[in-house]
Formats: structure tokens, sequence, C-alpha cells
């Protein structure tokens, strides 16, 4: 590999969800990991903090920029801390410092994160099919979803 | 009336447009202006530029929240510049300084702009009819756009 | 004049401030009125309070830059409220959008804003002699400031 | 230890500095890593790619807050690169998102970060005896430097 560092994926989505999101994620996270790259995602609950705890468990490292100030909003399975305090706002900087990004369910916030990933030129990958975005990739399953970022980013 | 500030409304959509989303942004904003609220928008060309247009024709005052750093890339109708260096995280500000929002056309900018608004939990009006996003408001003119926009302030 | 929009001048100070202070600030909104700028702050309360006051009895225009995402936290004075929800960060976008800034005492948020300004090469005049950084200009009276201003605006 | 993760320490200085900075710089990076905390800073060259390439020696974590919106812009020793294309905004989230602060040597882009870091209420150490910054913490050795951080963050 000729890159300087590892890959980056984002996962996007709510910070409250339904369990079957949260399993969606955690296999999301998990495989990211076990694929070698590093999960980023904004840092709370719901969907980031159950991608996260996937990471960790597939022995990973994970990244949390948080909308708010204060370090210890981070989710228990946050490797790497950014305090952005910019509130929706760093979501553009989840898109841009995501190599890929992955869409686990989600509604304004994540549908904003989908936007500016599309606008910044990047592949955006979905797990749900309700969105009529055109240019997004939806996918069925979570393993399917990083199988198919990791084909991009290795094209 | 006993707020401190005049109405802000702010007007999105991208950078460049058909004549046609030009003319429904130019009316947008001289509706905007002859009501007397700002308009708010990105400070751009396209829908941004015909909408500041608009809107010094109507009289009115105009703000430019530029994603770049330099003033100088504020189209010829911005009253007020502001110079954010932001990028794309600029839609941010732009959702949050309105108070009610007006998309013409757009693509993904656009969007993520309509998402943030929605999820700050601001009226979103669009006059394009393709976008299937829950809680956004389509309607078909110009004018209908601003007229809506107001009877929500002056609720 | 060639310039398409009216000189920005930024005045940064602290949020609570002494008396003296607020009529320096005062007095700095005034000049800067009554020669036709537009009033660039933070939008908060104490020397951007009596800045913006100042102003608005010069008969100028005020435009805030709040690091809060909520509008009513402007002050009285403010005409443009710009809510960038950014925290300190905004002390960037202050800087980058002013032509010209002018610092009235302070503490710690000036002097980053100070920094910032110097930084993105443009002059900062400083009412206060305390801090001790190169390229800063010290001047002692409110109307020095803004004529020192003017006078590197108009070169 | 309680905490959730590991300690992270700032190092802020200027993209270009001199050979003496940049042995400060890497023995600093060194140290932090050789501790066990992770290594914050603005990416790009000179004292950061010097922190940086000492933290990589040291066996650490280190991150790189772009103000750019290119991920090929960090230095070769950034591990996890957040690409906030931001500009001097950024400085804002190098410092939210640090448990201290060391400054090497440094200029006004510096001067900004150890204020913003000041404002927040975080300890900010400085290698150099030019600034005269109330609460500032001056040190003459790196090693003494990131002795210090950590007497704070293990109290």
């Amino acid at each position: 590999m000729t890159q300087k560092t590892k890959f980056q994926i984002g996962v996007i989505g709510a910070g409250s969800c339904t369990p079957d999101e949260a399993d969606a994620a955690y296999r999301v996270g998990r495989e990211i990991a076990r694929r070698g790259a590093v999960l980023v995602c904004g840092g709370l609950g719901g969907v980031m903090e159950a991608a996260c705890r996937g990471a960790r468990d597939g022995g990973g490292t994970t990244v949390g920029l948080l909308p708010t100030d204060r370090k210890v909003d981070a989710n228990l399975y946050v490797d790497i801390v950014i305090v952005t305090g910019m509130g929706h706002a760093r979501n553009a900087i989840v898109a841009a410092s995501s190599d890929v990004l992955v869409a686990v369910g989600g509604e304004y916030g994540t549908l904003s994160e989908i936007a500016l990933g599309l606008k910044m030129g990047k592949t955006v990958i979905s797990l749900q099919d309700g969105w009529d975005i055109q240019g997004l990739v939806v996918v069925k399953e979570a393993e399917d979803a990083v199988d198919r970022a990791f084909t991009i980013l290795l094209q």
C-alpha cells in the first residue's frame, strides 16, 4: 500500500436508533475494524455508539467528532475524541474526514451528512432504502456496505 | 412588533442554475425585501446572486455567508459579507441564521442545507417538487414561498 | 469608490467590561457608523454591546456573529444576527469578516482575535497598551482608532 | 485510571520553524508518546511535523487537524487525519480537543491557539519565553514541558 495513513470510513446515523439499526451499525463498525480501517463518526450515542462498540470488538480505532464542547460527551467506545464545539457544522468535518461514508438509518442530521458527502464527491453507502437521492449507493447488509466501501477504496 | 431585529429569511440553492431558477430566486429575493425582511444566503453566484439582485431591487438588505476566505468572492449584490472560510460547514451557519429557509432548485449542497434547517426545527419551503423529504413544504410560485414564510413568522 | 460593499470594521473585546472600556467601545462604534462603515462584532454584551449601541446612535448598521446557536443571545443593538453556533471558532469569522479590527481592552478571547487578525494579514488597532504583540497598532483615543482604521482602508 | 480515553496533549507551533524549534518539538512529541498520551496538532509541517515524528518514534498515536480540505496536506507522521476545511477556525478545535497544550516557538497562529486554550480554561505550557501572557506556563526544556503537562493531568 502506498497510502500514508489507514483508510478512514465514516459511519453516520442518529443519536438514538432502533435495535435493528444498532445491530447493523455494530456490524458495520466491527467489519471496518476487522479490515483495518479507522472508524470516524460523530462520537455520540445511537448509531454512533453501536458502530464504535463494534469497531472496538473488531480490534480497531475509533474517532468521535463531537458537536459539543465537552470531551465527556463522547460515547464509551471512542478512542480519539475531537471536540469541535461547532454543533451541526461538525457534520461537514465528519464527511470531509471520511474516505467513504456508510449511513445507517438516520434522519435529518444523517441526511445532511449524506448530502455533504456527495457534495464533496465521496461515495456514500446507505443501509436504508428510504432516501431517494441520486448517487447514493443502497445495500441491504452491514457487511456488504463495508465490502462495497473497500472495493471503492482499493480501486 | 416585539422582535428585536428584522426577520432573516434564508434563500438556498446552487451556485449555478437555470434561467427559470434564477427568475424564481430573483422573485423570492425581491418579495423578501419588499416585505421588510433581510435576505440571508451563501453569497456566491447562481440562485444566491439572483436572490440578492432581487432583494436589492426590492430595496432590502442582503447578507452573504461565503464559504471561502476572500471577501471579493461575494456576488455584486451582497451588502454584508460574512467571510466564514469554512467551506461546506458554512451551510450550517446559513441555516442557523435564517428564521425560515426557502430552497430554489438545488442539488447536494442545497439538500444539506434543507436537512440542517429541518434538523434545527426550522420551516423549510421548497420551490422544487423533486425532493421527497418529510416535513419539507413544497410550493409552486416564488411569491407563495415568501408568503408562506411570513405566515409562519407572524404566527 | 470602486469597492463593492461598505467597509466592515470589527470591534473586539470582552463580554463584560469596565465603564471606561464601555465608553471607549461606544465611541469607536459611533465613529465607525458616522463614517459610513458597518460594525462587525461578536454580538454579545460588554464591549460588543457598547460598540453596537454607539453604532446605532451614529446611524450605522451592526452585525453580531454569535458563538451560540440562539438568535436571542444577541445584544439589543445588533441589526444583523449571524448565528454561528461554533463557540470560540466564531472568533476566526469575526476576524476574517472585518477589513480592519479595533480591540478595546479585552482578555484571552480578544487576544485570540487579535492574533487571528494579524495572522490573516489585517491591521489590528488596540486601545490598550498592555499587549506586547509585534505588529499591533496601539492608540489612545477611540476616535483615533477609527481614524487610523480609515487611513488604512482608504490607502 | 478512571478516564475513558487516553490523555490528548496538543502541540502548537508554526508550519515552518528553526532547527532548534524542530528539535524541541520532536522531543515534546516523543515524550508525549512514551508516556502514553495521544498527540494532537494542526497536521501540517514545521513544529507540527517534528512533533508527530517524535511521537511516532516514541511509539504513540498522532492526530492532525488540518485547516485545509485535503487529506494529503497532512504531514507524513499523522496517523489520524481530521479534515476540517475551516482554515484558522480549526485552531479552536485543536485547543478544545487537547487536555493540555504545549507551545513551541510560534507566531500569530500559535498565539491564537495559546489564547483560545487559556480562554477555555486549559493549561498552556510554552517553551518560549517571548510571550508576556498572564497564566501561560513557561519552561525551558521539552521534557519539562511534558512532565509539567502530566503533573497537571494526573492531579
